[in-house]
């Protein structure tokens, strides 16, 4: 994936650091300008792009699972869309330079806060390779420089696909190590060990690669490991919509983050829901599996184990678990979820502010799919990824995700000393309006 | 500082998880109340925590430095001003459950998002006492369980002063494990390696301290290692204001982290303004060292070494580099900065301009001291730390560093496969007022 192989990781990351400075400080206009040469290079490029993951693709086939090669294969359209997303990403309005607060310490003496780049942000992503231009454009975007580890079994689209990357840039005459490629797995492993060179990282694919990343660094890490989210359907939930919900949830994209795993249905409602439920989701080949209550109302249901509250199947399965009440509901979402999205279905308006009020998640919805969890679906207009830390960024994150700020105070020879002690000058404190 | 010796921490803090998830729900009256039989308790158990106080002092007497020994030191006073502090976090704004961001995805299909609690705290503090009550009480008020560890020469005070916590506690039928004591820095160790059982960590005392924290855990930690600030005397800096900004960010309390180290001095100005400054540094005792052109100009001058321009002294010593022009101050601020304040002296609003927009620290001053980057100064009304850290919060941090948020969906049954495809239902995204 990089053409600098003689690089150590370290040098490269000292580079991104340079470049990021040089970033931090470019205009508006120059880091929307580099992003529409981006989309054009893309265009320019495209019979390189794919001939390099047909070549990819070829080499990928019968290794990698038909999904994972889906993935992996970048056809015309696919690269249209990538460029028209750098587009899209180029005209959203200018992340930096936002005034946060703005306020009159006293007069002559401002105190602003201003947003600005993370600094360098190390990628490590799988099959995907529309992932490099997207994480390109995001952090051009907001002024951060990114060091990109693709999946290997992409590395000639990659490539080829870093190398329209560094043409913008060498067009816009921004520093071609804004965006770097990182040879192997070897060298996420040394950066992953310097905090000095890395402000944040941000892996995106399997639940594994991002745990094992978590585990391998104490630079902050920007992701999920896991989306168990569950849909609760209360004693007074609408069959009709608890059933098209939950086939929402379950069915519209099983392998997402945001897919319901398990149905968590109330007991005083279960008769009504469940074989509904059941006469919905069979047909559509759901295998459902259901606790010893579910499987009293519906015999021939399968069965669910311990191991099933706590797995992420990724797939047209679903867990359905009958529950005393909502407290039982809430106990079993504290134990098993994951923090990512919860949701409950009832026509009762305090059974909803209670789960609202009480559920601890990124998200928690009431009487809507638990896959609205989403960035776009947000409104964020770009999506960095989803976070279930507490820490920094929750959910969906968009460019903000990308950002810190600074405070700028602005004086006329103020020092603290006349406003210390026993005869202390007053703050004023006084907020000033953020528009100009 | 504890009386449960016989809790593991793990037991501690999975008793904490549950208390925080009972404070997340409290109304704001609560946790003022609380607040207000905290800062009650402190007052009717003055005689004890005093007694206790006075015992700590006589056992490190001899032992540890005359400064820690007044760190360590409560009287009355010392004591009435924690029991007024506590009352003002109790009078500030409900930091939780605020809207920020309020916005229509579609008819019937409303997305917010509101601040909760991070969950449980981790604060490691050395031997100020009062570090305890003030912890407590942003905690408290913000919604946050918090283990506490305080320094072992404090360890009768903190005990004592944990007695009031927990009496507040139980007034006000909140959980006793909101706020528990740490046995020993085995048990820190213990929960350093515990990400699912701790969300932030503070410490709070040296940078040693906050150093050896920050190595040993890849949970988030809010704070600062060292302090590194600057102050740049531009070619256009004011003789007078120059000299009495240094004296202020050097002397008005040397020992804090936001006190300047190092000062630039721009070579077109260096004969104006160095021997001023000597002349006003000097007879207040202050220890100058100084480059070999500082030295050319006032030759009796110390020698600063190389050492010197990465040291944070913590007292009054100052050492003072000739800079060539803008560009060379901002490349040593680059090389020996640490990110957390830095200001500039100049009558010069494109120098001015130029420091403001290229500084990347958490703190960048025109025309002011060092000295004022504080939460207090700021008007925070309550401050949790400093952070240099880039993520989640940065510089002088209040209440809402102890926050995360959530986003809430209120939706009528609407699922995302009517959002998606060619047909798809657009969304409307309008943001909504937050105030209703």
């Amino acid at each position: 994936m990089t053409s600098e192989p003689a690089r150590t990781p370290d040098i490269q990351a000292l580079a991104a650091r340079n470049a990021s400075r040089q970033l931090a400080t470019t205009t508006s206009e120059l880091r929307a300008t580099v992003l529409h040469r981006l989309a054009d290079q893309l265009e320019l490029r495209a019979p390189q792009i794919l001939a390099a993951n047909t070549e990819d693709v070829l080499a990928a086939t019968g290794v990698v699972e038909a999904s994972a090669l889906q993935r992996l294969k970048v056809d015309g359209a696919k690269l249209a869309a990538m460029a028209q997303g750098v587009r899209a990403v180029a005209t959203l309005p200018d992340p930096l330079n936002r005034l946060q607060l703005r306020r009159e310490l006293d007069e002559g003496l401002e105190l602003t806060r201003v947003t600005c780049p993370l600094g360098v942000l190390c990628v490590i992503f799988e099959s995907r390779p529309d992932a490099l231009i997207q994480i390109s454009a995001l952090a051009l975007k907001s002024g951060n420089a990114v060091l990109l580890k693709g999946g290997s079994e992409a590395s000639r689209s990659n490539a080829a696909l870093l190398d329209a990357v560094q043409g913008a840039l060498l067009e816009t005459g921004l520093p071609e190590a804004s965006v770097q490629g990182l040879p192997d797995r070897a060298a996420v492993s040394v950066l992953l060990q310097r905090p000095d060179l890395v402000d944040l990282v941000i892996p995106r694919g399997s639940n594994a690669l991002v745990q094992s990343i978590q585990a391998a660094t104490r630079i902050p890490v920007l992701g999920h490991a896991e989306g168990i989210c569950h849909m609760v359907l209360d004693a007074a939930a609408d069959t009709t919509m608890a059933v098209a919900l939950v086939r929402d949830a379950k069915l519209q994209y099983p392998s997402a983050c945001n897919a319901v795993e398990t149905v968590l249905i109330h007991r005083q409602a279960a008769s009504r829901l469940l074989p509904a439920l059941v006469a919905d989701l069979r047909p559509r080949g759901v295998d459902l599996r259901g606790c010893p209550a579910c499987r009293a109302l519906v015999p021939d249901l399968a069965e669910a184990g311990e191991a099933d509250w706590d797995t992420e199947y990724g797939a047209p399965i679903l867990a359905l678990r009958v529950v005393a009440d909502l407290d039982e509901a809430l106990a079993h979402i504290r134990a098993h979820g994951s923090g990512h999205t919860e949701a409950i279905v009832t026509e009762d308006p305090g059974a909803a502010a209670r789960f609202l009020a009480e559920v601890d998640a990124a998200g928690v919805f009431h009487n809507a799919s638990t896959r609205f969890a989403d960035g776009f679906r947000y409104g964020f207009g770009a999506e960095v990824g989803i976070s279930t830390g507490r820490i920094h960024a929750r959910g969906p994150v968009g460019l903000e995700g990308l950002l810190s700020y600074r405070y700028l105070l602005r004086g006329s020879g103020q020092g603290v000393e006349d406003y210390s002690g026993p005869s202390a000058r007053p703050f004023s404190h006084v907020d000033l309006p953020l528009e100009p």
